[in-house]
C-alpha cells in the first residue's frame, strides 16, 4: 500500500509544489484524489501511467483541486484506456464533467461513471471499502476513507490439532462459522485470527469540525491539509482551511497513528514552521512533497 | 522583443516538456499564445506574473491547448488583476470562457473581453498590430501575426540644412507630409527614414496551406509547429499536423528570416532528428526548449 503526493500547494502552485493530487496504490487499484492541474504531468514525474487509475474521488469542485481533470482525462482517451473510469465527487461533479467531455474530449472516447455523493460508504469491494464525510469548506466538499478489509487467517497451529489441513471447511472458519471435523467442534473464535485492515483517511479544504474526529478514529495514515500556521487561525477560519496545529488536534483525538500534513499556502516556502507546529500536539507529523511516496 | 517559450510538446506533457503556451513581450505588453494545462506554473518558474499578462491568444480549442486556462484565470483574479484582459480565439472561444468563469472562478472577479475572431487585423494599436489568418487543422484553428508598426525617424543631418531642428513641423514629416520652411519645400521622402517594424509568426497545429507563405512572409521570426518528422508525413496529414521538413519549407518559401520549432511529439525525447531535418532546408532553424527565451 503506497500513497503518491502529486502535488501539495493551496490554490496556486509554486516553483516546487505542485497544485493537490494524491494517489492511493493498493494492489492493481489505483485511486486518484483530487486532480489540481499539471496532475498528469507530476504522473509522468513519477512513471505512474494514467492508465493504471481506477477511481478518482473529488474533494469539491473548486479550481485547484479539479483543473487538471480535463487534462488527464483526454489523455487517459488517448492512450486508450479500457476500462470503466468511476469518478465520485459531491453534487456538481456530473456537471463540471459533462460539459468537458461533451465539448473538449469527442476525438477519443473514454468510458466514465460519475456518481455523485454526499456521505457514508458508497464502494463495498471484495479488498476494501471507500467511505465519505461531509465537511465544513465555503463549498460543498468530502473528506474521504479508504478502508482494507480485515483479513481473517487460519490459526493452524491450532487446526492441526484436529488433523485439519487443506480441507474446504477452513473456509467456513474464515467466514466466522464454527465447524464440526471428526465430530470434535472447532470454532472460528479459537481456530482464526483476524488482522485488521489499514485505514487511510484523507481530509482536505474544511475548518474544524467535531464530525472529523469520529470520521477519522483509529486512522492508520491520516493524510490532512494544514494550509496555514496557528497564528493566521483566523484567517483560516475565515476561508474554513485548518492550521497545522488544528490538524494535528484532530490527528490526537481521532487516535490516528501517523499524520502527514499537505495542502500548504505558498507563503511557506519551507515548512518546517508548520511541521514543528503540529509536532507539539502530535508527535508522529510528517510533511507531504510533492513526488514523494509513503509505504506502508 | 522576446519570445518566451513556456511548454513544446504536442497533445501530453513530458518530463522535459509542458503543453503550448509562449509569450510574446514587447515593452509593458505580454501576449499570451495558447495556454495548455500547467502553463500557469511554467510562469513561475520564469518569474514572470501573471498579473502582466495583457492578451491572451488562442489558436484553436483543443485540449493541450486550452486547459491551463481555466487555472490562470484563477490565479490573475485572486492576484487583483486590475486590467481588462482581452482574450481572442477561434468561434467557441466564448462558450469555454463563460462556462469556466460562470461556475468556478465566481469567488475573486475578473474583468475579460473575448472576441471571437476568424482571420484578418484584430487589434490595431500605437506600437503594433495583431493579424490573424485561417489554419487548416481538425477543428478551426487560427495563425498569429505580431507586427511592430514601422517608425519614421528625422533625419536630423538633411533637416539641418534648411535650418530645422527642433519644431511642431518635425511631426508632419513624419506622418509623411511635405512642409514648407522658411520658403522651401522640404518633403517627407527625403527628410525621414523608415525603420521596418519586426514581424513575429506563430503558426501551430495545422497541415501545409498555401495561404501560410503568404501570411508569413517576410516574418522576422517564424515560431512553427514541427510535431514529425517527415518520414510520418501521411500521418501528419491525417491528423493535420507538419513536418519539421515541412516547416522548413513554409520559412525558405515565406522568406522568414529565423525560424523556431516547436509543438513536437513526444516520441522525439532528442529534437536534434527534428533540427537537422529542418536545417536542410532552411539553416536559420532554432528549437525551442521549455522555459528558454529568445530575445531580439
Amino acid at each position: 500500500m503506497k500513497i503518491v503526493f502529486l502535488g501539495t500547494s493551496a490554490m496556486v502552485p509554486t516553483r516546487e509544489r505542485n497544485l493537490m493530487g494524491l494517489l492511493i496504490n493498493y494492489k492493481n487499484e489505483n485511486i486518484l484524489i483530487d486532480c489540481g492541474e499539471g496532475t498528469q504531468r507530476q504522473m509522468k514525474l513519477v512513471k505512474i501511467s494514467p492508465t493504471k487509475i481506477t477511481k478518482i474521488l473529488l474533494t469539491h469542485l473548486h479550481g485547484d483541486h479539479i483543473f487538471g481533470l480535463p487534462g488527464l482525462l483526454q489523455t487517459m482517451a488517448s492512450s486508450g484506456y479500457n476500462k470503466t473510469l468511476e469518478i465520485y465527487g459531491p453534487i456538481g461533479t456530473k456537471k463540471y464533467l459533462s460539459f468537458i467531455i461533451n465539448n473538449y474530449i469527442n476525438e477519443d472516447k473514454i468510458s466514465i461513471k460519475v456518481k455523485e455523493i454526499s456521505g457514508g460508504t458508497f464502494f463495498k469491494g471484495k479488498e476494501f471499502s471507500l467511505i465519505a464525510e461531509k465537511l465544513k469548506h465555503r463549498i460543498a466538499c468530502l473528506g474521504y476513507s479508504f478502508i482494507e478489509n480485515n483479513k481473517i487467517k487460519i490459526n493452524t497451529k491450532y487446526t492441526k490439532k484436529f488433523g485439519l489441513t487443506k480441507h474446504p471447511l477452513l473456509g467456513n472458519l474464515q467466514k466466522g462459522k464454527d465447524i464440526t471435523y471428526n465430530g470434535k467442534k472447532i470454532t472460528a473464535n479459537l481456530a482464526t485470527t483476524v488482522k485488521k485492515g489499514k485505514k487511510i483517511t484523507v481530509i482536505l479544504d474544511t475548518e474544524t469540525t467535531n464530525n472529523i474526529i469520529k470520521f477519522a478514529k483509529d486512522s492508520d495514515i491520516l493524510v490532512c491539509e494544514a494550509t496555514y500556521l496557528n497564528n493566521l487561525k483566523d484567517h483560516a477560519k475565515l476561508y474554513k482551511h485548518l492550521t497545522a496545529k488544528q490538524a494535528a488536534e484532530i490527528a490526537k483525538k481521532s487516535k490516528s497513528k501517523k499524520l502527514i500534513l499537505t495542502h500548504f499556502s505558498q507563503r511557506y516556502k519551507l515548512v518546517k514552521d508548520l511541521e514543528e507546529e503540529a509536532k507539539k500536539t502530535f508527535k508522529n507529523t510528517h510533511m507531504s512533497k510533492d513526488l514523494a511516496a509513503f509505504s506502508f
